[in-house]
């Protein structure tokens, strides 16, 4: 196709720039001692219901905030207020991901002093999403048991980018016969050694343990990050 | 961010070129009266399940074939074989949507006097598909019951770009607390007029319906191409 190999080249320059800017924002994060934890799946796969049982679970604990990406609407950013966790909707127009410079810019004015853990929900996307860093430090890539147990192999990429699979809405696994062996054999082929939660934000099976998970994962990425500097 | 605006011209330039084929694409299809019909959706709104169904009720009566388009995987390709008809994947790599120039490459070696209708499956994603017009008759957006009422707001470009909503997996409905009247809600305020079937492809309700509207809608494209011609 005419044009390819120049968008291709134009788009390595983007993410160039992109991945330039997610450094230094994961940089300021992990000064601050904020864990940032990204959170991608399909539209419709209960990321906004998961964050927003994460942000009232967290948020007796510790301080915790929000950005969420959406094409349009801030439906998530109203629904997730409830947690009375500080949000700000990204709204990207017809773009099909986020990227760190609208992380940077949504950032302005919050202080980051007054914050342990920071999720960014991203747009309802299991293919464009995987290409750009948004400064995470822990990516999420949530499935839900009913949209096929192949999703890994169909979308390889996603699953390649995240650190950890959350199989959601558990409490439909029997209403869709789903097969949770077929999906960690898929997740597994994919990302081998890949962390998986199955778990049901709905109903609570699993959920404080993956909380716990979280909290630890925080934990430990401040020990990575403050001890050595400590000891220098 | 730098390199942005000379990534839009380049895009500008890559959908040019893709509109240009796909017109010559649906010239093609409405000369050999093929009817083609794409459906565009999340991942794991059930585009396969409705495919491999409609292949099968349609194909007793008309010569049918379906191309699928998918990151990775024949999978789907695998599965819509058990009804018989022609299939043939798509492997797309690491691009997010299907184009005409892929179309237009899968057709080599099909006969299209041996065909009536033609479906052609993207890559499952609410985004990026909607801009990418790929010769198609009908574009069909399907949202499943799951997927959460409020999907057309959020991801309004994709409903504007579709000529008929499908509604999927209504036997989960009771499960999921599916809200039909806000659904539809949605649905009209992006796309007021929009033609909404709600079905499940797995239990059959309201399905031979909706293949009956589609073998309608194919009569009707051919009166409205036909009937001028052979008038002249």
């Amino acid at each position: 196709m005419n044009g390819q190999p120049r968008l291709v080249e134009v788009r390595r320059h983007v993410l160039r720039d992109n991945d330039v800017r997610a450094r230094a924002l994961r940089a300021r994060f992990t000064e601050h001692c904020i864990f940032v934890v990204s959170i991608v799946s399909s539209p419709g796969s209960g990321k906004t219901t998961l964050l927003e049982k994460t942000l009232s679970r967290l948020g007796a604990r510790y301080r915790v905030a929000a950005l969420v990406g959406d094409l349009a609407t801030d439906n998530d950013a109203a629904r997730l207020a409830r947690s009375h966790a500080p949000v700000k909707q990204i709204t990207t127009g017809t773009l099909c991901h986020l990227e760190a410079a609208m992380v940077e810019r949504a950032l302005e004015g919050w202080d980051l002093n007054e914050m342990d853990f920071l999720f960014i929900e991203n747009v309802g996307n299991l293919v464009c999403p995987s290409s750009y860093d948004v400064g995470e430090h822990l990516r999420a890539v949530l499935v839900s048991v009913t949209e096929g147990e192949d999703k890994p192999l169909k979308y390889p990429t996603i699953f390649n980018s995240a650190d950890v699979a959350v199989v959601t809405k558990m409490d439909l696994a029997a209403a869709v016969e789903f097969n949770s062996d077929e999906l960690h054999r898929s997740i597994q082929s994919v990302r081998p050694g890949m962390t998986t939660w199955c778990l049901s934000a709905k109903t609570g099976d699993n959920f404080a343990e993956f909380v716990s998970w979280l909290e630890s994962r925080r934990e430990a990425a401040l020990s990575a990050t403050l001890l050595p500097r400590e000891a220098v």
